[in-house]
This record gives C-alpha cells, structure tokens and sequence, in this order.
C-alpha cells in the first residue's frame, strides 16, 4: 500500500500556515501498514492539481489530497478532479439538503448560489459523510488505485480519515494483520535506553520493529508487529511490551497517547491527595500543564509562582538567611519552598522548582540550565537537581517535564497503592 | 523568481517530524519577492532525489533542498546531487579541518572515517559556510538555474538560509524592490478589522498588497509593497502604514515580529511598574507567557494560581460571601482576586483570571469559555468579560491572550508616558 499526498493551498506554500495534517496522516497511514512514498504540496491551480493526480498515480496504489474544497472561488479542486476523471459535476441532493438545514438551525441566511457550487461533485465520486463540516470527502477509484479528497480543516480531514477513509483502504488493500504497542518513558536519553534494551532488540524476532521517538524529556519505544494471525501477533506483542517494560520499569509512564500529566492526574484521584506548585524558573509552566488536563480541579489546588525573592520569603517562608546562604537556585531553597507551599496553599504535596533559565543570570558555579527540583509532604522531602541548556524556552519545558515525573516517582513509590 | 522546496527524509514521510522548515523557508522567499510553487517531501533514496531534482529544474527557477547531510550511511543527498551532475566528489581539506578542530577543541574522538565521508563533496558545489553545524551549505548552477543543498535541521538551515542563501539569491536574480510592513493587533476579528480599514484597503495603490495573517485574539496586517525607487517605496510605506494604524489604533501593538508579552514587559520596564497575576482557570499560563522573555525577572514578580476557592480566600482575601453570592467566575470575584494579589505580591499593578475552561462546569448562566478578567493598581480596578468556545486548551490560551491585551491597555491608558 503506497500513497503519496498530496496538499492543495497557496497558503501552505507561502508558508501561512504549517502542514500537520500530512504529519499526523503519515502515522495513522504508517500503523495500518501503509507506506507514503511522498507528499507534494501545490497552489490552487487546476493544472498542477491534474499533474499532481497523474504523478501520484505512477508513484503510488493511493492518492490521500487535502483542501481546496471550500465554496470561495480559489477552491477548485473538486473541478480539477472532474476534469482529470472527464466527467461532469451534478448536484448532491443529500448534501444540499444536510447544508441547507445546518445553515437555518443556526438561523443564517442560506447562501444560494456558494451552497449550489459546494453541493456540485463530480459523477464519479463516492461521498464520505463529513460529520465536522460542510463538505463531504470523496473517495474515486481508477484501474484498481484509488484517489481520495478531503477538506483541510484539520479536524475534518482526522474524523473523515479515522471514520471513513483508514477502514475502507484497509477493506480495499486487504494487508498481513499489524498491531502495535507503545510504551512512554520519561527521564531518560535515547541512546542511554538503547542500550539497557539492547539484547532484548536484538532477540525479537523478524516480524516485530521497535521504533525510538523521541521528544523534550521523553521516549515512546513503539513496537510494530505484523503475522498471518491476528490473535497470536496480540499475543507476542503483549508479551514483548511486558518484556520491553521489565527492562526499564522506573522510566515508564504509560502506553499509547496518554501525556504524563494525565497520568499524574489518575494517580492523584486514585490516592486522594491534593498537590500544588511553588515555581520560580518555570514561571507557572508546571501548573499549566497540570491544568492543561479536563478534570484537575479534583486534585490541583494551586501554586505560588514566587518569581521574587521578597514572594518567597513572604508568602512560602524561606528564610532570608538561606537565600543569602545558598541563592534562591539552591537545594535548601527549594526544600524550604516545599514546605512553604505546603502550608500556604494546604496541599497534601507540594513540588518546587527554582533554575536560570537564562539567556542571562548564569555563573560558573550555576550556569543556565541549573534547576533545583523539590518534592514533598509533610514527613518527606525529595530533591533532584536538573541540568539542561542554554535555550530559555526549552530549558522552561525540559525542567517542567522533570517535575512532573518527580511528581509521579515520589506518588508512586511513597503511596504504593495496594492492587485489589 | 520560483522556487521548489524539496525535504529528503524518511522522517517527514512516516510522520515522525512535522515539517516546519518550508513553512518558514516559504515565509522568508516571499518576503524577497519569490514564489514558492511547489513542495516535495520525498525518501532518503538515491533515485528519488534524482527525480526531483529534474523535476525541480522543469517547474522552477531555483530548488532549495533540505535534508539527508549527515554522516550516516542513509544520509544520500550529496551523492546523489553528485551523480546527477555527473560529477566525483573530494576532499574538501577546510571543511574537514575545521570539523576535526571542533572535535578536539570538544574533548571527543576525531571519528575518522565518518568525518572524511562528511568532507566529500561534489566537485562543482560552491560550499557555503555553516556556523551552526558541521555539515556546509552547497550551491550548484546549471544553465542560469539553481540548486541549494541545505542540512535538515532547523537552526542551521535558518542560519545558511539568512547569511548565505537569500543574499545570494537576490544578487543572482535581480528583482524590483520589495518591501514590508507588518502591523500587530489584538483584541479584534479580522473581519470586523476588514469592515473598519475596507475604504483604506479599496484605495491602496495597484503596487501595495495588504494580507491579513489571523492567530488565536491576534492579527497580523501585511503591507508588501513592489516599486522601482526603493526610497520612494519605503516612503510610500511608512507613509501607508501610518494611515493603517490611524483607523485602529486602540487595537494595535506593536510591529514586525514582536510578541505582545515582550511589549508588554518594555511598556512596564519604561514605566518602571511591577506585575504580578491572580489566576484560576488559566492555571498558571499568563504567568508563563509572561516569564517567556528573557528579563522579566525585572518586572514579574509572581504570581498566585487560585485554582481552589480556599486559596482564593486564604492568599488573595476573597470574601467567602462574595463566592456564595456571585460565584467564583463573577465580576466581583476578579476584583477582589486583584485587591488580594496586589498585597500578596506587593506589585505595582496586578491582573486577575477567573473563568470556565471546560469542558464540565459550564451552566446555562455560565457557559463554558465565560471568563472574568480585572486588572488594577491600588486606585482602580477594571474589569473585562471574555466569552470564547468550547476547548479547554483553546480557552486558556485564547482568555490568556485578552488578558496580556487588558495589560497593555491598562497600561497605555493609566500610566501616559510623556514624550521626551
């Protein structure tokens, strides 16, 4: 199964706009076991749409292609494909009618003659309901290969992809049976977590890949299995992924798509504590990604972001004499933040982080990147120091990342849940 | 002046990245008057580079190719431009000298023969300089067209695109002046922004082009202008630009690529004023925008994340009667929360968030995306209502970014600086 997409928009070649939707189509594309081979993106124009079909269909068994299918004037790529196929464009009553009506349920005039042009498809197109907006993907076949055209609108081109699209390639290029498994891991390098698994990817067995991917503080180690028997390929895959996770327990936080900070979230609804946040260097990050997450007002409480050494002071009771002492980049400052907070915002947990950032502020002994990390609750307190780079941003997320899986080792390991 | 981008990569074809280079690489062509026609994303593979390289030099007159210039053995780029050209490739004795000197001034081990196939290069590349790398830019021409060669990652293919690329491409395809302004506003939609400047718009010369660039709260206003006297097209602009501001002042804030909380941190650093936020629903992320710029340690004091109602009492002093009464996502709430912070932090001026972010807690009164925001100082206190969608994430944002405006306003407003 080879596909090539390909993209149709002046804007993303002027660069307003970043192509996702080819990214996020290249993974779902890549878990069925298809192949895309390339992706080209070209401007509203009727004859680099044709030539785009024509290479894509000697490149490629299918074309996936996004956009173009608005009602303004520039969106002409339903008529390009006509034109490409040689057949004329007539009306859809069904989704005339399904138009018609969104547009007097929410009370708006019914713009005739735009409805009339976005309701025209082309003879040889089989509509796919698009339950997210007005137009309907198509789906046309040629000589075994199909082409398939979808609107834009990133939510619009994942539920015709996820509902209609994926399942019918699949019904059409019936393929060997592939599963995957993915394991999130937190905290620790790629190259370091290569070679703790290193004999365990060297013994798996032909039909099983692991692919690293990696991000800021984090790896997903996903295994793609394929065999003639779905039921046994689960199985192999289900023990591997265990084998897999045995090798490098403490850094695991999940599997699939979960964030950590849902994660997080779970265990603390499940223990029934409350946490909150006393951050200087991460300015509000950590408690941004805390409350990122639908739901955390159950756990979350609150945070005092003491970006001043007068709020520390003040509102989480560091002692003068520790700033003075040791900085406000310090262990002992982060562990009396800690216990500031605890009190301040009366949270079962409290987690501190206090670094630069930088560009500026960094000295031989503390260079940017340098960020003390506090954890704690009333009869323990856990420290962890943190360095990263000279980026500001990244150094923000990175040690906000850390925090959050100080967070969930101190949960895991203080509060063993007792399985039932 | 047309240009093919071309990505070599297996990465961006199986999804892995997302392509953000062409984006950027198409936004920095157009502003030197060149048209991106089309884009590529293609395999690390020997025989499809070829392809595109022939397939670029039949649609454009330049072809900017990114990717595969590492040391790896499925790192292919450079040989396969090689054998298109029909060229060997050799030794280039600097660019192996200064990679070694980086590996020894580093402390690593010179990895010899990687390096030295790094060194090959095709005898008909002019190499361009890569100060943030190891792998050089190469330059290529083949009757009056031309080819770039470009490594993948970001911040080095920005550095050869801004100090070697574009000026070369403006020497060797000598175009009419073009020129930019490029006006930022908050705080409005675009299309009530286009009813307001529409007779403006209707009267620009045939030589001046406005485009209206949308982000979440924001939009960017483009003046491009093409012209025969650069001096005159600059007065012309300036000139157009002024007219532009003047129909909506209140709603612009700054110019060229600037972030309103980078404005927002000089307006308070000019004023010598300090800030701190009493946030609930944004959870932290106003704070965090805000200690995004580099140096607001000179004005951010802090901040406190009132997510639970106990904090909102304790810390900022909100009446328990006033939560009973109005509720926590209420008028009278956010002026309070402001009153708080500003003895809490000790700040000069404080601003306040409280709101429904969704997806659950929204009501028939108070549906989700309702926000209450009210900044002050110590003699007045201002309040905004913000009502926005239905996702959680795109409500916090899009409330984070009326609030960073409801700053800046009130600083304009309440804190005149006098003109030296």
């Amino acid at each position: 199964m080879n596909v090539q997409i390909v993209t149709v928009g002046d804007e993303i070649l002027i660069g307003q706009i970043i192509d996702t939707n080819s990214a996020w189509m290249g993974q779902q594309l890549n878990l069925i076991g298809a192949r895309v081979v390339k992706k080209t993106a070209i401007a509203d124009d009727h004859h680099e749409i044709i030539q785009a079909i024509n290479e894509g269909f000697a490149n490629a068994d299918i074309i996936l292609m996004t956009g173009g299918l608005g009602p303004t004037k520039d969106d002409i790529t339903k008529k390009s494909i006509a034109d490409f196929f040689g057949v004329e464009m007539v009306l859809d009553q069904p989704t005339y009618d399904r138009i018609k009506a969104y547009f007097v349920k929410l009370g708006r005039n019914v713009p005739e003659e735009a409805l009339h042009t976005q309701c025209l498809m082309p003879t040889n197109a089989t509509l796919l309901l698009n339950k997210m907006g007005t137009a309907p993907g198509m789906w046309f076949e040629k000589e075994g290969k199909v082409l398939v055209s979808m609107p834009g609108v990133p939510y619009e081109m994942e539920y015709l992809m996820e509902n209609e699209v994926l399942p019918l390639l699949k019904a059409h290029f019936p393929a060997k049976p592939i599963a995957h498994r993915t394991i999130l891991t937190v905290g620790e390098g790629e190259s370091n977590i290569a070679k703790r698994i290193e004999s365990f990817e060297d013994s798996l067995p032909a039909n099983i890949k692991l692919a690293y991917l990696p991000a800021m503080g984090q790896v997903r180690l996903r295994l793609t299995g394929t065999g003639d028997d779905e039921t046994e390929l689960h199985n192999l895959l289900d023990v591997k992924a265990k084998e897999l996770e045995n090798l490098i327990p403490e850094i695991v936080f999940g599997y699939g798509d979960v964030l950590l900070e849902q994660v997080i979230g779970e265990m603390l609804r499940l223990r029934e504590l409350t946490l909150g946040t006393a951050e200087s260097c991460t300015g509000g990050y950590v408690a941004h990604r805390l409350t990122s997450i639908s739901g955390s007002s159950e756990y979350f409480q609150g945070s005092i972001i003491s970006y001043s050494n007068e709020i520390k002071m003040k509102i989480l009771g560091v002692k003068p004499e520790t700033l003075d002492q040791y900085g406000a980049v310090s262990e002992q400052t982060v562990i009396e933040m800690v216990q500031g907070a605890l009190d301040a915002l009366n949270v079962d947990i409290a987690i501190a982080v206090s670094g630069i950032a930088g560009p500026g502020g960094g000295t031989l002994e503390k260079p940017v990147g340098l960020v003390w990390l506090a954890i704690g609750n009333r009869s323990i307190i856990r420290t962890q120091k943190v360095q990263s780079g000279r980026d500001r941003l990244k150094n923000i997320q990175y040690s906000g990342t850390m925090a959050l899986n100080l967070i969930r080792q101190f949960l895991q390991e203080e509060y063993v849940l007792t399985k039932v």
